[in-house]
């Protein structure tokens, strides 16, 4: 006799991991959100008024595998963070506000206490930037995943006016490029960084290289994905027009600016005008990664990338600092072919 | 040295599966659309004046362990299908229509030709149901997934005018409960299916047995989920008061009929009114699965649950009927307790 149960899946564990996530989960509610978990589909009010031209913006992503840190650590909350706040950065650069988001956590085996500690990431996350967690999956995958495995992943839904669309259309020669420093690797790079450190090397997480000036390897790995929002709708809010920006995700800067380049312009980046933290430079020391695979690979130290007329460069630094958001000017645009040039 | 590549990442072929993947994605497109692949985040025009109080029902999902079998049988699309209709039919049952989608795949090593064939699937499935597949991540994951595994998940957007959400609310006592049939398993019990049929027996995908009257064990399995948008749509379009629905998923009728049943009610589900399919019948031979398990895991050949005034069942018999969507008169709404009563 074979019982559901015994084919892998464990409904009883699964129903206590909702029990537990509901309160998480509640606790991000704006009054747009009309039904709790349960119904089929998760229902938003949308606030049509606001808008002439409403336009929804949205992204899927993962953590990739940044997840092995949280595995290997026992560390689950950090990781439903980073998903958010990489997938509020992915609508906050085209200027929208997030609206709600939904979660897909699939696990090897239903461990609901680890569930809970993500549900309780993505909810610190979400309430933090304004967004409603009103849906998601929670899947168990006997086989697939190997036991005590999972893999996450997030769908935020935005929403900006048609005319305040930022998408780089009007950046200009001789414009201003402020990178916003990230905190570590943000989400990317982790399968570069994971076979340096735990395959090619025996690294522990609590160890603490001496380039990392007293952190430890965890401290600096597991730094949480950092959200840009409050600074760009500070910038916005108070009219200072952006006219592009860049989240910098895999890719890397190389990758990520030319996506709101127009034709026949360059950024031009100065390698000097920031300080690329210790991590990076341990990453490239111990594998003597080539600085091309660094500079695709990594953000090196910038989380984001803002283009703003010259002119504008001052206030939007005194902004940032008034935030406490550290940053840098990094370059500016010159002519070229929607490249970025790095010296 | 180590480069990114070396690390397991191989952004060539992601760049590859980028650009093969294109024109599906473009073929679902409609006018509210209004960026490509490429941006941060994805763009999609809200028609605001198609409605008085719009809200937008949005919902995650997976396609469970049923991904096993594409990767034993090595097709990849129609595992899209399910996850699109799938998504499709949580929105649906609320009453409202899809806008877009965006999809996640994480792969243990990035493959070209298998992400094509997914987002093929995802893209045909989007345009049958008016869908636009807007946005996704393609996660190449190392050691997560083992070379040649895959995970995928899909979130969905739709909206529905906040009087017309079909909820339950209004079910009463008599109302009569039409079950559209399914095409097989749907998405769900899988784990199950997977370990009678290939972990303690040793069935391949092309044996034919005898209950299946000649299909052959991989068709019966790994029949695409079937969308009910188009039934649903046309009732409703027809001024016909559907009361409530259910998707059956994972839960079964037990479990997911009485998300829509108010206090004081029972569903009672007449057992002989369908013919429970070949392939949940082999299900419960081989495994000597208990009833409870099976009606617990399995939707056991119905797809989807409407109820509808007694005075309309007729009605809407016919229109399914028209439609060539087979279905059931499966029970009526009973004093009770919120349960499901199958006898």
């Amino acid at each position: 006799m074979v019982t559901y149960k015994q084919s892998g899946v464990d409904i009883d564990e699964s129903n206590l991991a909702k029990k537990k996530l509901k309160e998480h989960v509640k606790s991000t509610f704006t009054s747009n959100v009309l039904t709790g978990i349960g119904s089929f589909g998760a229902l938003y009010s949308f606030d049509k008024d606001k808008f002439k031209n409403p336009v929804l913006v949205s992204s899927s992503d993962g953590v990739g595998t940044k997840i092995k840190l949280a595995l290997m650590s026992g560390k689950f909350d950090t990781i439903g963070q980073d998903l958010v706040n990489h997938c509020v950065n992915d609508i906050a650069v085209m200027g929208a506000k997030p609206l709600f988001f939904l979660d897909y956590i699939a696990l090897g085996k239903m461990d609901s206490d680890a569930v809970e500690q993500i549900v309780k990431g993505l909810s610190v996350a979400c309430k933090e930037n304004g967004c409603s967690l009103i849906g998601g999956e929670t899947a168990e995958m006997p086989g697939l995943y190997k036991i005590g495995d999972f893999d996450l992943a997030g769908f935020i839904v935005g929403a900006v006016e048609k005319d305040n669309i930022i998408d780089g259309h009007d950046v200009k020669m001789g414009d201003s490029i402020i990178g916003l420093h990230s905190t570590g690797l943000q989400t990317n790079g982790y399968s570069l960084a994971n076979k340096i450190f735990f395959e090619m090397s025996d690294y522990k997480l609590d160890d603490r290289p001496d380039e990392l000036q007293g952190k430890s390897l965890g401290e600096a790995l597991m730094a949480v994905h950092s959200s840009f929002l409050k600074p760009i709708s500070q910038i916005m809010d108070k009219g200072i027009a952006i006219k592009g920006m860049a989240h910098i995700t895999g890719g890397g800067l190389v990758e990520n600016i030319p996506r709101i380049l127009p034709k026949g312009l360059n950024a031009k980046i100065d390698l000097n005008s920031w300080e690329i933290p210790a991590i990076f430079k341990l990453i490239k020391r111990l594998g003597n990664v080539p600085d091309d695979d660094m500079f695709r690979t990594l953000n090196m130290g910038i989380g984001l990338v803002m283009i703003v007329a010259r002119e504008d460069e001052a206030k939007v630094v005194a902004e940032l600092h008034d935030l406490g958001v550290q940053n840098s000017v990094i370059g500016k645009i010159v002519k070229g072919k929607q490249q970025v040039v790095i010296k």
